[in-house]
């Protein structure tokens, strides 16, 4: 018999978009495949021992985790936008326009990853680097090179990270060594990689192929139309692309596609729009081509660290107004090395900054993110934007237990003095008077990978 | 003969503005005092030894440092607005208005600053907190506690932070919990800090009192004059104040003092502008406040981090505008805990991140911040904002060596890989094509106090 993960103590989540739950001395067990079998709110201690026995639990079959009061449990988090090559080059070139930056440093940069020996080593400091910061599920963009892909594939199953993975697809307007020589080529390679990431984990525990043209710029009608007949011929099979990041990239998608007014209009076009897309940016968009993306069901990856440091600008997504219009299937991305940080904890706090510039620019008009808005995105939300919300993104009976055990203090056991705690990193020491809430919001504002104590992915220690 | 402190590397400092300057192969002496007596640059590895011994340096005088590839010196950080009392609450009450956040969150965790015990411990934490960070000069607000406030001073002298430090002077419009009695109280207790530091640091080797209004809502009249008053005698003394940082705020505040239509006439009025004052935020400014305070020599600290996730608003000073005027006395303040985080690294990073704003809120009129200026911002400029350039800041000989030296990597010494090493914390790795400038700029937008290896303050290791 399996052993069963048990923890007692304060879980945090969000059930809907607005409302983050405290869950005081909650009881989450977690059995066979990582599939959370049981969830017991307001378990008194004294009461303990005995709910532990009704579920059938006795010593020998069970590990039992005692949360104390400066640690509690979160859903991992989602990175929804992420260029695993990018890794070695987060935060160069800032100040360059988006097409700038792209040849200057970025392409120089994703061609190394023709080297597999390089792309093994710098895959695996990424994955790990991720993990390491409570990033339990990542929706990848890779490099060009179906082989290079397919490790960075081997490294997240074995490093046990849930993820999406993509070759990106890019037959034009790309510099001369960093470019697939035709849309055949490129859709040879793509359909390669789906057969080895299928191949390697047949289940789909953990992880999965998508469709990744990089944009329409680097695409051609031909490669835009493949990929588009792939998503139809395997229905499960997501696709992710930049979607109206910038204007300059918006003009220039245009011009190569003088038949379209608009970029909704032209992914939808070649197929590639539907409830399994992930739509990277979405910062400048027409009152069309939100009812439409939102009637096809899309998912918005939203980057606030990257759209307001990369591509000469500063315009993000305008979450409050997508919200008002009912739709929240919208995750955070850190969209690293696009965003110099790879934490979704600074994607958080970027995302309530820009949402209060919003805010102020739409006159009062859009009212800024709140906190739980935020912590929503970077896990349920972000879950449900990468379609894996009936599995992961919150805790509930079902589910399978993607989690981080966040510590705030040195101590927190018998007999710690509770009257200004020593913290863990840089975050805000916890004080006697603070209750879960305030641990909680000091946490999300000033703590760090340090604070993230464990990671756990279906059920499975990854930290 | 006192012990020489030797370095031999690369060597990163600001020399005005808009250039930073990245010297490699430079030796750098430090003697007595922790005065700088030799800075020689482009020294060969194979000449190194002869060069010491031309500086009269031979084995027993002095400890040499070699930094490797991946380490370098930069100046130490320069906090220019920072409230010590609020190390334990940074990042609560986001979404609240300025008045608020102080009425719910702020007012009530100062006044804890009553129990001097209370005060010696959060205040080590917080001081031993913000060196580990690389600030090695902070302008601090205290409490309104004069007893609390001297155990500050203390603190800081005893851990070798170099400091401004003063308590609130705030006799009105507070809580009755957490408010002076009178003009008169708040004056003599002002006058008994300003004697105690003194007396604690006779030559101002480390720390220094400052004047420090809360801000003109906080203080009668009567106290204002009397803060004045004390300027006038002492001409050593530095001021600082919050000023312009919010519409509520201003409006407030000039309902309060009809007699005048903007903030720099009224502290002016009071004698509380001169060029040792150091004005916090700036965020509205009209033209002929930006021209006196020009004439009059005032320092900015500049607080993007707090201008972003407090009060309301998103409304940060107007730094471009004020470089065009030629007004260069401007400083980075994490403004910790209005601002969520403790780290000068982040207020670079949000100072970048709020310029691009700017430039596209003017329509590009303001272009947005280089990662050298805000780099100057963060070292030499707030240096200039504290009345200590001619002291520390840069490197030069005759200055004090505060400094920081920044470690990249886990490894690099003899028989390092150098293609992709293993970076510390979570910043981006180094890798073998990089040179001393992206290596900084990695630094820069991905480090974390875990790269800040070592921190020195006049020559001592505080770190």
């Amino acid at each position: 018999m399996a052993k069963h993960l048990v923890f007692y103590g304060t879980i945090v989540h969000s059930q809907d978009i607005d409302h983050v739950d405290i869950l005081e001395n909650t009881l989450i067990l977690t059995g066979e495949g990582g599939v959370i079998t049981a969830l017991e709110r307001d378990v008194p201690p004294n009461q303990l021992e005995e709910k532990l026995k009704a579920l059938g639990l006795d010593t020998g079959n069970h590990e039992l985790h005692q949360l104390h009061r400066a640690e509690f449990l979160i859903p991992g988090f989602v990175d929804t936008h992420n260029h695993a090559p990018q890794w070695a080059q987060r935060g160069l070139g800032r100040g360059l326009q988006i097409l700038d930056w792209l040849n200057q440093i970025t392409f120089k940069n994703e061609a190394k990853y023709a080297d597999v020996r390089y792309a093994r080593k710098a895959y695996t400091q990424a994955v790990k680097g991720f993990l390491n910061q409570g990033v339990t599920t990542a929706s990848y963009y890779a490099s060009l090179h179906g082989p290079a892909t397919k490790v960075l594939a081997e490294i997240c199953f074995a490093e046990g990270q849930r993820a999406l993975i993509g070759k990106c697809n890019m037959d034009r307007n790309s510099p001369s060594f960093y470019v697939e020589q035709s849309a055949q080529e490129s859709l040879a390679a793509t359909r390669d990689l789906i057969d080895a990431i299928k191949q390697l984990d047949p289940s789909v525990s953990l992880i999965k192929p998508i469709l990744t043209p990089r944009f329409a710029i680097s695409c051609t009608d031909e490669l835009l139309r493949g990929l588009g007949q792939l998503a139809k011929e395997d229905t499960d099979l997501p696709i992710q692309t930049h979607f109206n990041e910038a204007q300059s990239e918006i003009d220039t998608t245009l011009s190569l596609f003088p038949d379209f007014t608009n970029e909704v209009d032209l992914y939808s076009h070649f197929g590639l729009l539907n409830d399994r897309t992930i739509l990277a940016h979405c910062c400048h968009m027409t009152p069309y081509e939100t009812q439409k993306f939102k009637q096809l069901g899309c998912g918005i990856a939203h980057c606030p660290v990257a759209n307001t440091t990369v591509g000469g600008g500063f315009m993000a997504a305008p979450i409050r107004e997508f919200l008002e219009q009912g739709i929240t299937k919208i995750g955070l991305g850190t969209d690293s090395g696009g965003g110099f940080s790879s934490s979704i904890l600074d994607a958080m706090r970027q995302a309530f900054i820009v949402s209060n510039a919003k805010e102020m620019m739409t006159g009062g008009k859009d009212k800024s993110l709140s906190v739980d808005e935020c912590f929503y995105m970077a896990t349920l939300g972000g879950a449900k934007v990468c379609g894996l919300d009936h599995k992961v993104g919150s805790f509930a009976v079902g589910k399978e237990f993607d989690a981080c055990l966040v510590r705030t203090c040195e101590s927190g056991g018998e007999g710690m003095e509770w009257d200004l705690d020593v913290p863990l990193g840089v975050m805000t020491p916890i004080e006697a008077g603070d209750n879960p809430r305030t641990i909680f919001e000091k946490f999300v504002m000033s703590g760090d990978d340090r604070n993230i104590a464990r990671v756990w992915v279906k059920g499975g220690c990854v930290k």
